[in-house]
């Protein structure tokens, strides 16, 4: 008997974990371009300041890494640790843990299995998706967020880098 | 013989239509919501309108979805069809293109097979890429400038969809 292949496209995890690196990088530049001032206090329109952002970022990839790997989840808000690392006001500080979220995040994800990535769970303890569908949802929230610090820097008269510039 | 197989997680070309047709339900929504005169002259910092980058989102789509499945690229500067278009300054015309590019998309979408998605082209004669990494791009940079439409909103004082909102 022959059995009939489909060949199928499709983005493997790896290639999701390579994007979201990618954004990852080009965040971090963001980040770094701020004045250390602005960043923790400069807004548009009573939007949150990119420092507020950049923590939602950073707690949404370190628990959402957890909870996958666990299923333990733990809300979005109230971190003691991360209420500490902003108020101290430091971008190097913030940037320090930028980096040692992505450390996390390497160290979590050749962990997961396909069974991880597939489960579907109440993710932060509230929203119900495939594992899969939260990352993705972590992945364009970053974006979106980045983003909106592009135009705070423009307004400060701050050129960003590109938004190809992921290395 | 026994074959084992191991399972694997991935996004499929299904769920990125989806997913991006989720995008796009949103960013049609950001249109609808900026007052006529400001979607076409409205800034910050010296950054483009909202209908200038609306322009690039969908010569993008639709010069990509014509060159993926044909392997013609045209670039993404001067349709003149688009030219006229956004010289009309209608959001009512915008939102027209804006829907018959989400036609076009859907009628392109269940022709492409998976080589279509795995060749390496020159997208818009320019950037080489699998086509799939190309309509990854496309997917981020419609979120990227989409975000940026959200703080002119809110500078503006017009409180914008949720994020979350894409149906």
């Amino acid at each position: 008997m022959l059995l009939e292949t489909k060949q199928s496209a499709s983005i493997s995890t790896d290639s999701i974990l390579s994007n979201w690196m990618g954004h990852r990088n080009l965040t971090r530049k963001i980040i770094y371009a701020f004045p250390e001032k602005e960043l923790f206090t400069y807004s548009i329109g009573g939007m949150r300041t990119f420092a507020q952002m950049v923590e939602e970022i950073m707690i949404i990839a370190e628990e959402g890494m957890n909870g996958i790997l666990t299923g333990v989840w733990n809300p979005v808000e109230g971190s003691q640790v991360m209420t500490e690392l902003m108020e101290k006001k430091s971008k190097t500080a913030l940037l320090k843990k930028w980096d040692e979220i992505t450390d996390h995040i390497n160290h979590i994800w050749p962990q997961l299995e396909p069974e991880h990535f597939m489960k579907v769970d109440k993710a932060f303890g509230a929203y119900e998706n495939t594992n899969l569908g939260t990352i993705q949802y972590a992945y364009d929230n970053e974006i979106h967020h980045r983003a909106q610090a592009y135009v705070y820097l423009r307004a400060l008269g701050i050129q960003p880098p590109f938004f190809w510039d992921r290395y």
